[in-house]
């Protein structure tokens, strides 16, 4: 039994190829969201290869120091798939086949027109005394068991197997027994976060300077990555030394203003998105260094069709031209990669496409195509949005390779858009 | 001490931020494929938060199961970077402030005309006889020691800053101490891989079925993903059990033959543009349903502005008219989903640039916008090389979101356009 009076939790990762890396880890976030708001804190996270002993090394330390367990992975049909058996050896559980796993196995086949193969029946051995988790989605069945004061729980790893599963079967059986071990109480906790754009860390880091007041625990937290600056604040839901986390949020928001782009799950283009269809706009870009990415993330959202009406990438000077009418002559003056050349792929993809509000990028995402007055990282955004309706803005991004530039430069221009489109709605 | 017989591995990132995932952990699999050269096997992957007794905890842990450690992160100047001191008591190694360290970071800062800040002295506080690993792009040293028979590192968590510490520092010292361990025999692993594209997992897993022979310890690893299923054979350098690694790898790839696309670290999009470049071939591409996806894809590789001409992003049926020149018939007759549009489609955005090859897609991401007979997941990609080299293919993607649709459609043109290329270049 762990000796922790909070509760607390680990993820438990099953995958040779998750060692790697490589792959953008969704599930511990949703995990973490979770146990969190029934007062379970996620400690630590580990990810361990398909190997039974490595596995029940993992496990068995697991169990020792959290109170929660979650395993992800190793569930399937293939003998790779340890998870079942490393539980049985951590907890001293045999495995056996149930029939409430094979005939819902079965079941789910049956729909999808097949038969259980040989190698699927392993995947109805649980352990002795686990509670069967059903899948709601694919053919593994998950299992809850306590062992020795810990919960512990297997679920598959693809994620849309193992978030219903979370939600309808593990945090209803977690619940019930946290409610059993009355020695430890449960303080659900709470996350909101904000997302900024266009500032640096530093500056969001100063506009927040003492807004946790001492005494209170409410845990304040910022990260940068290239595209934004998020700001979270943890801890429990209600009064916690003086304030809340809704009182501090709302202080938050006040402090940074227009920088806070979104809440919670909202990304760029999402809040862009509702924007355009509060308002019922519809909007054309034209990308030179982004070279569609903009067009990329504002299809991300669903219905997006309703206000996306065209994007041209105009890679070339030629492009430029015949797609936009950008004049020959403004390309020679002032380069491909300026604010006047902007200012004209803007104005030429809102004509040509009749929508309401054109947008542009052009710069340098390199490596190569610097010159001396224009390097890597100069990259300018434009707006057009009718008569007296243009602007441009100039940025220049630092340290960044090819891929984080073009990632910066779509944000610059997404947020020109959402600024715009917030004046005009007030 | 550890009690393997092999050299064993384990990483240890620190943050509270990274306990919620949401990142793509690249650092992972740089670390995992330098360690396998040196001989060296990753076994565990373990994050943990800003939390001393914690970090201790998960130290022990590692200096006990195995005999590399490599911690990440928590080198920083605040308070809440805490990975000195946990080094400090997980091996009851008193920290001192060293002189070279102050002397390193004094002379960095200098060069960005900076001055060292009082917390900034902390970071050059290292545990007493930890060698000091100097960081040639930010400030924070890092540090290595041997500890009761493991070697531990301490690192920034920044690739740029970790990755050359790891080449130029770590390894020399590791190696350098693995010699002196004459009972553990160390067998250097390579790891090779190959990118298939266009056809399930259960197809490869038979295609490769009794290629590594009885006996040999060469591992086959297959793994799917949206957008593609990669194949792995990871071992000793040399002959192992009668096969070696690259005659293995021959075989694979005749066995799987032109679903293959590339190896290593390629990239469908690389691959394409190798193809253009060797060809001397322009590219211009027109998509409906993944948005700018393809655009952005080919555009992350440096150098793609010499290919790439144009892409047009013809969300609405009046964008297709007008920017590509399909015939309103021709959607009115077939739908914009249709061979016919995709065809069209190509044919337009060729002939209006005057690019060698025009590549299209057309499809229904979802979640709305499905038909009866036109479900989401019904994708059509076209290609026209010129008269007479045009080309169709329809899909059917099942089971997946928006995203994953609008990833496996890019997949199909991109793969389309290079069978082409090949077949072409012959």
């Amino acid at each position: 039994m762990s000796q922790t009076k909070t509760w607390t939790a680990e993820t438990i990762a099953v995958g040779s190829e998750l060692l790697l890396g490589g792959r953008l880890d969704t599930n511990s976030l949703f995990i973490a969201d979770r146990l969190a708001a029934c007062g379970v804190e996620l400690r630590y996270k580990t990810t361990v290869g398909d190997d039974l002993s490595d596995m029940v090394s993992a496990l068995k330390t697991a169990l020792r120091r959290v109170r929660v367990v979650i395993l992800t992975g190793g569930l399937g049909p293939t003998i790779d798939d340890l998870t079942r058996e490393a539980v049985a050896q951590a907890t001293g559980h045999r495995l056996s086949r149930r029939k409430a796993a094979l005939d819902a196995m079965t079941a789910r086949l049956a729909e999808w027109g097949r038969t259980p193969t040989t190698s699927q029946f392993r995947q109805a051995m649980i352990p002795a005394r686990a509670e069967i988790l059903s899948n709601p989605v694919g053919t593994a069945p998950g299992f809850s068991l306590v062992w020795k004061g810990s919960f512990l729980a297997a679920l598959p790893g693809v994620p849309r197997e193992m978030e219903p599963m979370v939600r309808d079967g593990v945090l209803p059986q977690l619940q019930a027994w946290m409610r059993t071990q009355k020695r430890i109480s449960a303080t659900p906790m709470i996350r909101r976060v904000l997302h900024t754009s266009g500032v640096p860390e530093s500056v969001v880091d100063q506009a927040l300077a003492g807004l946790v007041p001492k005494g209170c625990t409410i845990q304040l937290g910022i990260y940068a990555s290239p595209m934004e600056v998020m700001v979270s604040l943890t801890g429990p839901a209600g009064a916690e030394g003086g304030a809340t986390i809704e009182q501090l949020l709302k202080e938050a928001r006040t402090r940074l203003g227009d920088i806070v782009y979104g809440e919670e799950d909202e990304t760029m283009e999402s809040v862009v998105g509702r924007l355009l269809n509060e308002q019922k706009l519809t909007l054309a870009v034209a990308e030179s260094c982004t070279g569609g990415l903009i067009g990329h993330r504002l299809t991300q959202v669903p219905g997006s069709s309703a206000y996306v009406d065209r994007v041209a990438v105009t890679y070339s000077n030629r492009a430029k031209v015949e797609m936009l009418g950008v004049p020959s002559g403004v390309i020679e003056r002032h380069g491909a990669v300026s604010a006047d050349v902007a200012a004209a792929m803007a104005r030429g993809i809102r004509e040509r496409s009749g929508a309401a509000v054109g947008v542009s990028v052009t710069g340098i995402a390199g490596p190569g195509g610097a010159t001396e007055s224009k390097p890597v990282g100069l990259v300018y955004v434009g707006l057009d949005g009718g008569p007296g309706e243009g602007l441009t803005k100039e940025f220049r991004f630092h340290g960044g390779d090819r891929a984080v530039i073009k990632q910066r430069s779509s944000q610059a221009a997404l947020d020109l858009l959402r600024r715009w489109l917030i004046r005009k709605g007030c």
